[in-house]
C-alpha cells in the first residue's frame, strides 16, 4: 500500500466503500460511521507505520476499512457473525488493533497509556487516536484531555466531527464545533484554504497555513482546545485524500499533544446513507440499488419490540402525569424516546454521550419533583453506577431507570452484552429492581413505577420482540415484589426473571413432551424478592432450576440461595445464566445456546436433574 | 441575616472562621476546605433566598459554615459523629441541603436538574453551584456542562478556584485557570480591577467591569467556558465579602448559563493551614494555637497504616520492577503513593480527579507492557466501574487495582463506604479479588500481584490499621486463590476475608472463653474461591459463620453458598456483613456494632447458632 501512487490510493478508497458497502448490505452492520472514515483510514495506514505506530479508534464501529486494510478482507464476510470477526477492534484478532474498544470515549485515556509507556520504554512511535464529535461529549474524554495536556504527552488526536452520534450530536460542544466550520470569518477563508488543499504540495508549509492561517482566524473558538493543553489544527476536508496524507505527513513531525479537526460526512459516497444517517447507522441488511431497507431476510414485517412499548408507552404516560420527563444518553431512536420527543419536545432530554451525567441530571430532576425515566442500555448504565449508588438510590430518588439491551445482545457482543445489571443493582440499597417477561408487564412496571412514589425503579428489558401481545394493555398497577405462577407442575420447579421466562415456557413445553411436568415462576422482581412465591415454590419442589439472561455470579440465583439459607430450605439447586467469562458475538440464540440458558439447555438441565 | 450591615456581615464571617477552627481542633474534619469559602457561604445566604433558591455544594465537605448559617450550629459539635451532623450536606438533614452530595463532580448535574424542574414547573428560582478546580476535572461536571450550556439553563456556577484537590490540582485546566489568574495582561489590569472590587458600589457597573474589563482582554482564556456556552465573569478575589456580595447581586439579574471564577485560599485566616494545605485539609485534631496536629486523643504516635505499608512497598516494588508504574486519582497523600512520587517522580501519575481516566489510563499503559498499580478509594472506583469491565477485564490487562479505604469508613458516612467492590468485582470476569488481613498480606498480595502476568488484579484493603505487624516482612509469591486455616476448632467454623477477620480472631478468643472452639478460615481470595479450603470448612461443620467489611449481598456469603450449592453441602451458614441498607456515619467500631459484624456481633451470632 506504502507503494501506492496517489491515483492508486484514491482507486483503493473507492474500492473499499463499494466493499463495505456490498458487504453491509447483506450482513447488517454500522455503516454510516465506516463511510465517513474511508478516506481518513487510507490516509493513516498510508502515512503511518502500522502496527508499530498505534491507532487507537473510539467506540470502534466504525473500523471496518481498518480491519479490510490489515489482512481481513477475506473474512470480512463473517463479521458480527458467531465465531467471525468481532464489529469492533479487538487486539486478540489483530496486531494492528492496538486497544479493545467498544464503549465510546476510551480512546484518549487509552492512546494516553500507550504513548505514556512509549516514553517511558524509549521506543520511538507515533500514537493516534480517532474519536468522534459524539464521543468526545463522554466526560472521561475531557479527563484524558485534561491530562494528557498537561503531560505533554506525544499524542495526535483526531476529531472526526461528522455532527452526529447515532442521533444527531447534541450540546454546548457541538454547537461550538458547528460554530467553528461554519462562522463567517471561517467562510470567508474557506475558499483560499480549500484552494490549498485542493494541491499536491508536499511542505511543512501546508500544515503552517492551517495553523497559522484559519487557526489564528478562529482562536477563540480553535481556543477550548488549546485550553486543554492541545496544538489545535483544522478544520479540515475529511474526504480529501491527498490533503488528508499531507496533513498527517506534516503533524507526524510535531512533537507534543495536537487535535486535528477533520470534518467528515456519516454515509459519505453512497446516497442514502447521506440523506438520513441516523436510520443509516446500522440499517440490517438493504437493497444497495435502491436503498430499501429489509428488516427481515424475507423481508416479512416485524411486530412491536420492547423498545416500541417502551417509547409508546413512555409518550402515554406523559400525556396523564405532567410530571414525567424522559432523559436519554444520545440513544433516542434506539431506545425510541423519539416517541416522547416528538410530542412532548420540552419534557425530552437528550443529553450526550453522557450517562453518568444522565442519572445525576435524572437525580436533580426528582429531587424537584418531577419523575424522571432515564433510558440506558445496560451495558452502559455501568458508566453511570456510582450516580446510581451515590445521587439516586442513597437519596431514595424517584428515577424510573428503563435499562435497555439487557442481556446478551447478539452480533455487538462482548462489549456491549447487559450482563451484569441485574447483579450489580441487586446490591444497591433503596433499589426496585424488575424485568418483564412480556410486552404487557413492561407496560404495566412503566405505569406502576410512575405511580407512587417508590424511590428509586429500574425496569431492564431486552432488545428485540417478547411474546408479541399485549402492546396495548390497559394499565394496571402490579404490586412491588410480586412475581407470578406461569405454569404448575410437580416434578421440578423452575424460576425465571424478564424474558429468559419465554426460554422457559418453551422448556416446559418440551418437557412435558416428555412426560415431565414443571413448575414455571416468574420473579417479575428480583428486588424486593418474591420470599411468598419462594417459599411456596421451595415446599413444593426438591428440584429447582434457576434461569436468568443475566450473569450468574451475584444474580437472581444468588439471591435464591440466599433466600433458601435464611430459611433453611434444603433443594437441589442449579443456576444458570451468562456464565462467568465474556461472551462473544454472534446471534442471540446462539449465545444463549453457548450459555446453557436457551430452552434446550435449560431441558436438557431439567431432564438431568430428574435423572 | 439579612438584616445585618455590611460590618456586622464582616464580623459574623470572622465569627464563623473562628468557629469553624475550634470546632474541628477538638472533633476532626475537613478544614482547610471550610476556611476557604466562608466569605462565599455568608456572601451567597446573604445575596439569595435559600432555601427557595437552591444551592448546590460540589463534594461537599466545604459546607460546614453553611451548616452552621442553617440552623445547624448547636449541633455542629456533632459534626460527623455517630447519630450526629454528616460531614456533608443531607437533604435528610436540612432542607437547605438542596442536594446529597460526598463525591466529586456532581453539582452541575444536579443543579442542572434542579433548574430544569424549576423552568417545567414555572417556578422562580435561583440555582447556584460551588465546584472546585479540582472537582471540575471530573469528566460528569464536562458532560453537564455541554448539556447546561446548550440548554441555556438559568443556573449559576460558581468556580472555587483554590488551586488545589486535597493534593495540589493537576491537569491541563489548572495550568488554564492559573494562566487567567496570574497571566501578565491580567496583572497589568489587576490593580485597576482590584480597585473597583475594593469600592462598595451597587450597580450593573462592577459586573460589567468584570465581564466587558477583564474578560475581554482574556477572552482568549475565558473562552473555554464560553465555548461550554456558559457566560463567564471573573476571577474575582473571594475573600473580599462586600465585592462578591455586590457581584452576586448583579448575576442574580442575568438569565442562562453563568460561571463565575472565584479565587480562593484553601485554610484562608489560619495560617498553619495556608501553608500546608494538603496537611491541613482533614488535620484530625490539632492544637488551635500551636497548629501541632495530634494524630490520637492521647497524642501518642501511630502505627504504620495500610495506607504506609501500601506507598512503601509499593516504592520498593518499583526500585525492583522497573515495569511498575503508580497511578492516582488525587489521591496521593490520601493513598500515600507519595513515596514513589518522590522516588520515581517519573513513573508516578497523579490523574487529577478522574477515576475513569485512571483506569483505563492504566489499561493503555498495561497493554504496552507496563504494570500499572492504579489506587482508587473503594466508594470512589465505583466511578470506574465500566472502565474496569470493559477496558481492563475483558482484554485481561495487568492493572493492579489497589482498593484503599475498603468496608465501612468511618465519619465520611454513607456517601464514602467501600461497600460494594467485593461484591462488584466478584462478578466481573477475568478479574483476581483478594483482601489481606494483616499488613504483610497486604505486602505479598502486590508482590505476588507484579510478579507474573495475572492479569486484572484487584486488592482492597481499609483505611487505618490492622495488626501492626508485619510491615517489613520480606516478600512472598501467595498462590493465587488459596486462603488458609487461621485456627483450627471443631464447634463451628468461621469463614472471612480482609480485616474483618480480626474482629474473627477476637470472636474466636472470646468464644473459647466461653468454651466454644471456633475455627476460623481467611479466604485471602474472593476470587478466584479457594474451594479446597471450602471443601474442608464444609466438611468440618454443619454451622458457618461468613464474615466481611462489605456488602452482604453477593459478596464473600455469596460465593461460599453457591459453591455450598454447586457441591450439595447442607450447612447452616449465616451470613454477617454489611446489610441491604446505607449506613451513616460513626467511628468503624461503632458502624460495625450497628451491623453486627464486630467481634462482639461474630461471638454473639456463633453463641445463637450453638444453641
Amino acid at each position: 500500500m506504502k507503494q501506492l501512487s496517489k491515483d492508486e490510493l484514491q482507486l483503493l478508497t473507492d474500492q473499499l466503500r463499494q466493499f463495505i458497502i456490498e458487504a453491509a448490505s447483506h450482513n447488517p452492520g454500522h455503516l454510516g460511521a465506516n463511510l465517513g472514515v474511508v478516506e481518513l483510514t487510507v490516509a493513516l495506514h498510508y502515512v503511518f507505520n502500522t502496527p508499530d505506530d498505534k491507532i487507537v479508534w473510539d467506540v470502534g464501529h466504525q473500523a471496518y476499512a481498518h480491519k479490510i486494510l490489515t489482512g481481513r478482507r477475506d473474512l470480512f464476510p463473517t463479521n458480527r457473525k458467531y465465531g467471525g470477526l468481532s464489529g469492533f477492534p479487538s487486539p486478540e484478532e489483530s496486531e494492528y488493533d492496538a486497544f479493545g474498544v467498544g464503549h465510546s470515549s476510551t480512546s484518549i485515556s487509552a492512546g494516553l497509556g500507550i504513548a505514556t509507556a512509549s516514553k517511558l520504554k524509549n521506543e520511538e512511535r507515533q500514537v493516534i487516536v480517532v474519536i468522534g464529535d459524539g464521543s468526545l461529549t463522554g466526560g472521561m474524554a475531557f479527563e484524558a484531555m485534561n491530562h494528557a495536556g498537561a503531560a505533554k504527552a506525544n499524542m495526535l488526536v483526531i476529531l472526526n466531527d461528522n455532527n452526529m452520534a447515532i442521533d444527531p450530536n447534541v450540546g454546548a460542544l457541538k454547537e461550538y464545533l458547528l460554530d467553528i466550520t461554519t462562522s463567517g470569518t471561517y467562510n470567508r477563508l474557506k475558499k483560499k484554504v480549500w484552494d490549498v488543499m485542493h494541491r499536491w504540495t508536499r511542505s511543512r508549509k501546508v500544515i503552517q497555513r492551517i495553523e497559522h492561517g484559519i487557526k489564528s482566524v478562529l482562536l477563540k473558538q480553535g481556543n477550548l482546545f488549546e485550553a486543554m493543553g492541545f496544538r489545535y489544527f483544522g478544520p479540515i476536508d475529511g474526504h480529501n485524500l491527498s490533503y488528508l496524507t499531507n496533513v498527517l505527513q506534516d503533524l507526524k513531525q510535531i512533537q507534543g499533544p495536537k487535535l486535528l479537526h477533520v470534518v467528515t460526512v456519516k454515509g459519505k459516497g453512497y446516497e442514502f446513507a447521506e440523506k438520513d444517517q441516523t436510520r443509516w447507522h446500522a440499517p440490517g441488511i438493504f437493497n444497495m440499488e435502491t436503498g430499501e431497507q429489509l428488516h427481515t431476510a424475507t423481508g416479512k414485517p416485524q411486530p412491536s419490540s420492547f423498545q416500541e412499548v417502551f417509547g409508546k408507552t413512555l409518550m402515554e404516560l406523559a400525556s396523564m402525569n405532567s410530571r414525567i420527563v424522559g432523559v436519554t444518553p444520545a440513544m433516542s431512536t434506539g431506545c425510541m424516546m423519539t416517541f416522547l420527543m416528538q410530542r412532548y419536545p420540552e419534557r425530552f432530554f437528550d443529553v450526550g454521550i453522557a450517562e453518568q451525567h444522565a442519572i445525576t441530571f435524572s437525580a436533580g430532576l426528582a429531587i424537584s419533583g418531577m419523575i424522571p425515566f432515564c433510558n440506558i442500555y445496560s451495558t452502559f448504565l455501568q458508566r453511570g453506577y456510582d450516580q446510581v449508588i451515590h445521587d439516586v438510590a442513597l437519596q431514595k430518588l424517584p428515577v424510573v431507570l428503563c435499562i435497555d439491551r439487557a442481556g446478551l445482545v447478539g452480533e455487538d457482543g462482548a462489549t456491549h452484552h447487559g450482563a451484569y445489571d441485574l447483579a450489580y443493582l441487586r446490591m444497591v440499597p433503596n433499589m426496585i429492581v424488575a424485568a418483564p417477561m412480556t410486552e404487557a408487564d413492561l407496560r404495566h412496571l412503566m405505569y406502576t413505577a410512575q405511580n407512587a412514589n417508590h424511590g428509586p425503579f429500574s425496569i431492564r428489558y431486552p432488545k428485540g420482540y417478547g411474546l408479541n401481545t399485549g402492546q396495548d394493555a390497559p394499565f394496571r398497577i402490579l404490586p412491588v415484589g410480586k412475581g407470578h405462577i406461569v405454569r404448575k407442575g410437580t416434578d421440578i420447579g423452575i424460576i425465571s426473571i424478564g424474558t429468559a421466562g419465554l426460554n422457559v415456557i418453551e422448556a416446559c413445553r418440551q418437557l412435558e413432551e416428555d412426560g415431565i411436568q414443571a413448575a414455571h415462576y416468574d420473579m417479575l422482581f428480583l428486588k424486593p424478592v418474591d420470599e411468598e412465591l419462594l417459599h411456596l415454590a421451595c415446599n413444593r419442589h426438591r428440584k429447582l432450576i434457576i434461569v436468568e439472561d443475566g450473569a450468574i455470579t451475584g444474580g437472581l440465583g444468588s439471591a435464591v440461595l440466599e433466600f433458601a439459607d435464611r430459611h433453611g430450605y434444603r433443594a437441589n439447586i442449579e443456576l444458570l445464566g451468562i456464565p462467568d467469562r465474556f461472551i462473544a458475538h454472534g446471534n442471540i440464540g446462539e449465545l444463549q445456546r453457548e450459555c446453557g440458558y436457551d430452552a434446550e439447555g435449560i431441558t436438557l438441565k431439567a431432564k438431568s436433574m430428574m435423572q
